[in-house]
C-alpha cells in the first residue's frame, strides 16, 4: 500500500471554521512515523476547540484536531527506532519538549514549554495536527502498540482510560478502598474500572443522568447517586459510615463537584481532579484540606506513561469498552457525529468516527 | 523532689473565662507520665481557644490550653516503657486513637476519632489538658526526648518547627528547589530553615511586616517580598524566571495567600498548606491545579513523627531559634505575655512563658 | 455466655515440648479485649517455633503459639474503645511498642523494641500468647473487624493475605504489570490474587509441586513454571519478551529463589521479598541491583495496617480462599493437623483447626 | 570563534589501545549541540574501560571515553531548542532511548534499550563518544546549564555529585537522620555533602585511607571509621546507640561493603547502593532485609534529572569541591593524569584534565 499525496482531514481554520477537505499527507520528520488512522473518538475538548479554540496557548492554525485515535504505521521517518510499517498503534496526545525538568521525570503533560513548538513541545490535536484525518505524522514517544485483542474501535478509549488510570494512580487507590467518582462520562466510566481493577472494594458514582448511571453500574460501580435526588456529599458519606470515601476522583469538570470532592473525602484521604472547569475560581474549603491532612492532586491528562499501562489493562477481560462506545459514524459524517455526541442523542456516551 | 498535691494552671472554664489558679496535679493514667513543665510557647490557636473555643469538636471544659512546651519527667504511670524521671522532654500535641486506619499509618493528626476521648483520642491543650500549668500528665507517645544542646526555652519551638518540617516533607522539597513561603510568622520562619536544611537553593518569603521579613532574612531567606509593595505572585514569578517556584508553603492562614499559593507554583510543583483560614471558602483556580498537574497537600500539624526528627534537626548549629523567640515572661504573667504576642509588641514573634 | 475460668490451649513449654492442656483464661489488661477463638490457621513458622523456638528474640515460655485466627469478642478490658462483645474479629500478629520511630509511622513490624515486652512490644503467638487456645487476650490495635461475608474459616487467611498485600503494595504492582511470584504456598497463592486485584495483567508463579501450581492457576495465575522442568529465570524471561517481569514477589523463603528474584526482574523493576531463608547468606548479584536501578524491599509480615485492607479486599467475590484452605481439623487434633500440614498430606496447602 | 575541522581526542581503538590523536570534529545530528570541552574529570570507570572495556554491552569502537565534563556550546544542530552558542554547560552521561517505559518515567539510566544505538540509546563516554576531546556532539537532554558561580573545573563534579544526590534521594535521607556512607572516594565525599544538605544530623564515613577520611571530615562528616582499626558494622552501630543508622549509602563498590550496608542499617532503614562490585555475587543476609522490612535501592548513575538539581545544590556556599578535586593536568598529559588518579599519587582524590 503506497501512501497517497493527499488525505481527507477535518481542518479548523480558526475557531468556528471547521470543515472536511483534502490536504497533503504530512511527511514524517526525524523521530516521527506516519500512521494511517482507522478510528478516532470525539472528546468534549474537541467541541471546545472547534467553537472557541483551545484554552491553553500555542495552537497553530489551520489545525487538525482529534486526539483519541488508533491506526496502523505506514512509514517511518529518520531516527525512528521503535515502530515499523504494519504496527497497530494508539496515540498519546501530549508530546513534551523532552528537556525540561518536568519532561525528564515523566511529568510531560505539565511540560514547562507547553505550546512552544519552537522548544520542541507538541500537543497533538491541540497545538499541532491530530487525528481527524486519514493520516497523521507523530513522534514515536506519542505512540503505543495496540494489543491484538483490542480493536481499532475499542482502542480509541486508550487516551480516555489513560487519564482515568493516571488519576487513580496519583490518588493512590488502594486495596479495599471506597472510591467516589464524580461524573459518569467517559472518564468517569473508565475510572470506575481502573479503580476496581486496582482493588477498590466499593465504587460509588455520582451524576445527573440516570442513563449514564446505569452504564456506571454496568461497568462495575457498586452504587450510584443521582444528584437530582440526593445531596451527593451526604449520600456518599452515608454509604461510608459517615467517614467519607478514601479517594474521590472528580471527572465532571464543574466547580460544584470540585468543591464536593474536597468536602466529602475522609481525613487523610486523597482527591484526584481530572475535570477542568476552565476559567473562574472554585470555592473550596481550605479548612477541610488542612484539618483533613488531605492530598489533592491535579491530574493533567495521561502522564508517567499511563497510556502504555492502560493498553495492557484494557486486555483484561473485565475491562468493558462496549457500554461506553455507544455510537460509530463514518469519518465523512464527523459533523453529525459531533452533534450526536454534543446532544447526547440516543444516550450517546462516547462517539467514534472510523476512516 | 516529691510531687506536690496542687499546681498552678491557666484554666479555661469556657471560652472567654480564662484564669490562673491552683488545681490538683493530675495522676498519670496507664501509658502516661507526669511532667514538670518548664516553658511553654504561645500559639495563635491559644488565643482562638481562649476567646472562642477550638474550631474542631471534642473540647472538655474546664480546659488547660498550651501545646508547645518542654519540661522534665517526674513520675511514670503504669504501662509506661520509654521515659524515666529526670528525662528532659518536649511535647507533641496530637494523640490519635492509635487504632483507626489513619493512626496505624502515622497519620494521627487526621485521626478518624478526632475529639472522641471515649475512643482514645486526645489533643493535648485543645481537647484535653495541656501545658499552661506546672505539671501535665501525658501519653509517652506524645513526648520526645529533648537533646541536651536544646534549652527548655529553645525546645518550645519543637511543635512549631515540626509543623514546618511536616509541610516541607509532604511538599517534598528537593535539593536545588526554589521554595516560596507565604507568611513570616513562627511557622514560616521555621519553614525557611527546614527548607534550606533540606537542600532548597532559594527561599523567598512573602509577608506584610518589614520587621518579620527582616527576621526571615536573618534565619536564611534569600529573598523577601513585602506584599504591600509588590504583588506577591508577580514578584515570586519574576524571581523564578517566570516559571514559578518548585514548592510553595502557605503559613499565613488566610484565604488570599492560599489562592496565591496555587496560582504561583510552577507546573508539576507542590503546594503545602499549613495555615488554616478557618470557616469559609477559598476561591481557588482549579484550572491551575489540573493544567499544572499540581500536588496540593493539607498539612495538619505534625504527623508521621515529624516532631522527633525536628528535635534532631534543631541540634544542627545552623538552626536558629533566637531570632524567633523574641520574648519571655514568667508564667504568672501569662495574660501579659498573651497580649504582647497578640499585639506583636516590640516586634514580638514567638513569646514563651517559663515556670 | 459467661467466660469460664480455664481454657484449652496448646502450650509450648520449651522448643520440643508442646502439648494441649487446660490453662487459666487470661484477663484482658488495659487496652486489651478477650476473644473466644473459633479457628486458627497453621503456618510454617509455627512448626519452626514448636521444634526450635522463634528465630527472633523475646519469647516468653511457656508460650501459646498461633497467629492466624478468628473469633468473637467476649469481654473488653479497661481503656478499650473500638470493640464490644459479639464483634467478629481477625487478629494481626505484630504489636509494636507504639512509641519508636518505626511504630509511629506504621512500620510496626519493624519495631525497634522487637521482643522487649518491658518496652511494650508484643508479637502474639511468637513472643506472647497467641491463638492455639479457646481464648486470647489481645490489644485492640491487633484486631480487625471480620466482615459478615467472611466465615471464621476463611478469615484465618487474613494474616497470610495481609503479608501478600503488604508485599504487593511495597513492590508497587501497577496496572498492566507482569508479576512473577516465586513459590506457590499460601503466601504465594494469596499474592497471586492481590497482584491481579491490583491490576496486574500477567501473573506467573514458579514452584516445584504440580499440585500447588494447579491451585495457582485456579486462583488466577496466568502462567506457571515448574522449576523441575525449566529454569525459572529463563522461563520467566521468555514469557516477558526477554525483558523480565515488572515485579517479582519472593515467597518461597530459600536462598535460591531470592537470588533468582533479583536476577529475573526487569531494569527499574521491583522485588518484594516475603520469604525468609533464615540464617546464612544469599549470593546476590549486586551488579544486577545497581545496573538495574532496582528496588528490593524486605517485607516483614503485615505493616501499614495491610490486614485491615485485606479484610475488605477478601470480600471481593473474585477472592478465593477455598482452593487454599484444603484441610480442617478439630483443635484437639492439632498435632495431627500439624503433621498433615508439614507432610502436605493429600495436597494440603493451608490447614486450619477450629475450636 | 569558528569550529576547526579536527580536534584532539583520546581514542580507545579497543581495550588496551588508548591514545591521543587528531580526529575530525563531529557534526551535531538532529537534537544535538556541539560543545567545546574545557575540563573533564577522571572516573574509575574510565580506567576500567581503557583496560578491559565497559562491562555493559553496546560500545562502539573506536571510542572516546570521558563523561564528567564541562564546556561551552559552540554550535547547535537541527531540532535543538534549549541551548545556544556561548552557553556554559555540564554533561549528563546517560542518554536513554526516550521511548521505553523506563525512559518515559525518568528512569533513563535503566533504559530497556541500553547500549542499542539503533534504538536511540547513547551512553556518552561509554557506548558513544564522550569528553576526552576538545569537542563533543551531544543531545540537549544530556546537557545542563552550568551556573555562573561554578567554574569549569568545579563543574566536572556535577556527574559525580548527581550520582550521590540520586542515591541520597532514592534512599530518602530525612531531616535528623544518621547516615553511614561506606567509602570516602569522590562519590562518598559528595554523598556526605548531599546528605548533610538534605538535613542529616550525623554522617559517618567508613574507609581504609586516613587521608581520605580526613577529607571526609573536611567536607562535613561528623564521624569517620577506619576499617583497619575497627569493625565498621560494630563501630557504626555504637555511634547509633546500637540501633544502626537510618540510611546507609554504599559507594565503595566491593562485595564486603555491600554486605555491611545491609547488616548495619536499622530496622525499616534504607540502603542505597551506588558502588558496583561487578561480576560475582555478594553474600547478603536476606534475613536482615526481611526482618528489617528494609528498602534496598540500586542507584544507577544519575536518574530523574538529578544532575540538574545538583548544579543548583552546588551553588550553595556550603558545597565544597576544592578538597575533592585535588589535581589538575593538561589534557595532553591525560596518561599521566590517569596514572596519578589510579595510584592515588599525592593523596589524589579527583583528578581533572583541562583543554
Amino acid at each position: 500500500m503506497s501512501t497517497p499525496e493527499t488525505m481527507r482531514a477535518a481542518v479548523l481554520d480558526e475557531p468556528g471554521a471547521f470543515e472536511l477537505r483534502d490536504v497533503p499527507v504530512p511527511d514524517p520528520e526525524p523521530g516521527e512515523v506516519l500512521v494511517r488512522i482507522r478510528a478516532c473518538g470525539i472528546c468534549g475538548s474537541d467541541l471546545e476547540i472547534r467553537d472557541h479554540g483551545w484554552l491553553q496557548d500555542g495552537t497553530e492554525y489551520p489545525l487538525i484536531p482529534g486526539h483519541e485515535w488508533t491506526g496502523e504505521v505506514v512509514e517511518t521517518g529518520p531516527e525512528t527506532y521503535h515502530f515499523e510499517p504494519g504496527d497497530r498503534v494508539a496515540d498519546e496526545t501530549h508530546g513534551g519538549c523532552g528537556y525540561c525538568r518536568n519532561c525528564k521525570r515523566g511529568r510531560y503533560t505539565a511540560c514547562l514549554n507547553y505550546g512552544e513548538r519552537e522548544k520542541g513541545h507538541k500537543h497533538y490535536g491541540f497545538t499541532v495536527d491530530g487525528g481527524y484525518a486519514t493520516y497523521c505524522a507523530i513522534r514515536e514517544r506519542n505512540l503505543h502498540h495496540l494489543p491484538e485483542v483490542l480493536s481499532f474501535r475499542a482502542g480509541t478509549l486508550v487516551t480516555t482510560a489513560a487519564c482515568s488510570l493516571y488519576g487513580v494512580e496519583r490518588a493512590d487507590v488502594e486495596a479495599g478502598d471506597t472510591v467516589a467518582i464524580l461524573g459518569p462520562g467517559p472518564i468517569g466510566l473508565t475510572a470506575v474500572q481502573c479503580a476496581k481493577l486496582r482493588g477498590a472494594k466499593d465504587v460509588v458514582v455520582t451524576g445527573t443522568r440516570e442513563s449514564r448511571l446505569r452504564v456506571a453500574r454496568e461497568v462495575g460501580a457498586d452504587h450510584t447517586v443521582n444528584v437530582h435526588e440526593s445531596d451527593p456529599v451526604e449520600a456518599v458519606r452515608e454509604l461510608t459510615d459517615g467517614v467519607g470515601p478514601d479517594v474521590v476522583i472528580e471527572t465532571a469538570g464543574v466547580h460544584e463537584t470540585v468543591s464536593q470532592a474536597v468536602e466529602m473525602v475522609r481525613p487523610a484521604g486523597r482527591v484526584g481532579i481530572i475535570g477542568n472547569p476552565g476559567e473562574g475560581e472554585t470555592p473550596i474549603s481550605t479548612q477541610a484540606i488542612v484539618n483533613g491532612d488531605l492530598d489533592v492532586y491535579g491530574v493533567k491528562a495521561q502522564g508517567q506513561n499511563a497510556a502504555e499501562r492502560v493498553t495492557k489493562l484494557m486486555t483484561r477481560p473485565e475491562f468493558r469498552t462496549d457500554p461506553i462506545i455507544t455510537h460509530e459514524f463514518d469519518f465523512e459524517d464527523l459533523h453529525t457525529a459531533m452533534d450526536a455526541f454534543e446532544n447526547r442523542e440516543d444516550g450517546a456516551v462516547k462517539v467514534v468516527v472510523t476512516m
